[in-house]
């Protein structure tokens, strides 16, 4: 296509103030992609769409054992610890999640402190966030219900009563680790427990140890998420995790 | 006391190893203060009870608009958008916070794109939350419900249909800019979008501006929350904040 | 100005092949503002223009004493901790800054562990970073030369012989607090020592204590910058200070 | 060893002080492991002891072209870009480092803007560090040198004149990405150019490019310095590099 000078001309006359009109355009600021995938929500804390759900009420087929089976009791739609069983982990590994998961310590109390209702859900098999019946029940404040045990103080105590099913939303940020086996980004965690904001988006110094300081030590980038066996018969339900 | 020099180093042999030991003692790593605060959780999406209700389905006397009264229709326990009577803001100011919110586009679709059931919840009246029924309506993507306006697009798109209530469960830190007014620390938010987590923790440039690149300007550390009005019919409920 | 519809058109179909083109230009990238201020760089350690001195070989104008007047001694151009004189500090107060400093342990030694060439250089009165003679002497890591006293151990020990000069150059990221005194943002610091990288932008968990563990109280946005009488003649030099 | 009921009684009377007290010793909050490496510091910007040497004045033989060997000219003891021979980069690659270089825009003025003394130090062969004459030369902010190439503008502008030999200190943070290819954690930089703080562990969004918005795709964790030919005779000396 060929135009005479003085179409030319004119066309830049009017091109121009356009280019310029662009740079003040709403539409440069818009991001078409990437389009979010589409899933549907659950009602209430019933899992998304999707959510890989770990446990539904019926049977531990998502779980093992430190030894094989995972010999924990169903009763009455939950999951609950069998002292001595041990400690159970998922057979599948994860890393970056949001984790929805309900609890609950025995009607009946029995214990105290440390020792009343206590158990944990570890992340990665050793970040843990505290199972406790904290209900008007004394201990340190980095060991009770809600803290990243031992390095994490929740911001406040929502604890429902004894024998109450209660609810830890978890958003895990798994730690990433160098070629050299050091750290190269820290776990980090934001917590809602029974709808209310424990953490936000707190660093973990490391695994969560009983004695001494915490250290990383490089491990895979997906693990399992583990349940802990403290001897006291605490019961989980409704279980299920979205990988971010 | 006085002991003879004998019984002095026998106790010297004693207490040494104590403190030795002591090094590795749990106790060492308990903190016992400060203790948080009891407090106690609202059922369902319900409020705590530390939280500051915003609307509870009868008035709007936490709610002011620009000139003054908030001239929002209330009905049927919701409080509704009426098209040109402007943006409404809480008479109070916030800092960070945990913000719940449950918003409803109309259930008759009108429009398309950005023109259907287009509202905006705005932390510190301009950090903005898209409020939007992206219910397939394609726009683009960092402008859809749920994304911080032209900042971030949300991770999955989580929307209900048009006419079903939604929720917004946000939290919100704040910018703190430094006495020569420049930015100190950026404001974040992690947004959890019907249950399912669509921003963890993510960074913002700065105000959620409609042209151009976003770019911080000193402000107070607490100011009002905002809903917007953009014309259409969009009805809000069970709206409470938590001050962190 | 009017055009007949024939020519609009072509207009049109020109011009918006331009529109599109622009969201490919390069310029749209370009950020012409702010314009950087112009500074002369120092030659090697020398200040450059922007800089602050704290001390140029001669006085201690820009130092005072707990008491009043800063006691130490100058000589050979460098200024020298007179044991029991106490810990100076400058007269006026800082925020952000790079600061670069030059200090000497005594050539003869004199001490072991901590007791050798020690002092220290206090950001804000309260954030050390060790002055120690680490060459060849033992003592724990995060007590060394380089180490931000008992919080961070340095990457490398880069320590000269006693009695030689030696370099940090710090940057210092202030501490913001909220209104309601509680930490907003963490103090962060930056330090290369005798040219070496030995903290990369590591984060302070408080003030840096002798006992126990650090905990944030809120303060001012800028204090004074401190230089510790450990009771050793330890010598500075070539002080100079830029605000960020 | 058997006490007699009595004196262990006197025992536990006097350890418990001591383990009350060894909780406020201050010993415990020492750190002896690890014990940082020694190294030997250089003097002034020389290498010290633990820095792999990239040029050293003589040879190339640490670089090579796009297809083969480095064809740029050694001239009195630096590296020049030779117009046409393409950009070079290590043999060696490299993650996280302290990298020092040394850089000379021609002492004669030719062009103007991006075409006066333009190069470029590419750390990872993608993420930019503007090498250009910004002596009284107008470009963009974000192009200028010190920029991070349209991501960062400098803090400051502390060029020296066209012909003197500059030098840049950079540490700099490789990103980390996740197994499924998604960022883990961001690029940074820390730039300190002829002395002077420039950026102080600012993130970088993306490889810096020169067209649209940049965007992280995932790559080894160590890959090479590159020193971009954009057709200006700029040199180089004095580079080294040091793996933190």
């Amino acid at each position: 296509m060929i135009y005479p000078e003085r179409i030319l001309k004119s066309l830049i006359l009017v091109c121009l103030p356009v280019v310029t009109f662009a740079q003040k355009d709403p539409k440069l600021t818009e991001e078409w992609e990437p389009v979010p995938k589409v899933i549907t929500p659950g009602v209430g804390t019933a899992p998304p769409s999707d959510a890989i759900v770990l446990f539904n009420g019926s049977d531990l087929s998502e779980w093992q054992g430190q030894n094989g089976t995972a010999e924990w009791e169903i009763k009455d739609g939950a999951m609950v610890v069998v002292a001595g069983k041990g400690t159970i982990k998922t057979k599948r590994v994860f890393g970056d999640v949001q984790l929805h998961i309900e609890w609950r310590s025995p009607e009946v109390i029995q214990g105290e402190g440390q020792g009343r209702g206590n158990s944990g859900v570890f992340l990665q098999e050793q970040y843990e966030v505290q199972v406790l019946d904290s209900y008007e029940n004394v201990t340190y404040s980095n060991g009770q219900a809600g803290s990243i045990y031992k390095q994490h103080i929740p911001l406040v105590n929502v604890s429902k009563k004894p024998g109450e099913w209660q609810t830890y939303d978890i958003i895990f940020t798994t730690p990433l680790f160098k070629e050299d086996g050091s750290l190269g980004r820290a776990a980090h965690m934001t917590i809602i427990h029974n709808g209310v904001l424990i953490h936000n988006h707190v660093k973990l110094n490391g695994p969560t140890v009983y004695i001494g300081k915490p250290k990383y030590k490089s491990h895979p980038e997906k693990m399992s998420i583990s349940l802990q066996d403290h001897g006291n018969p605490v019961a989980f339900r409704n279980i299920w995790v979205r990988e971010l």
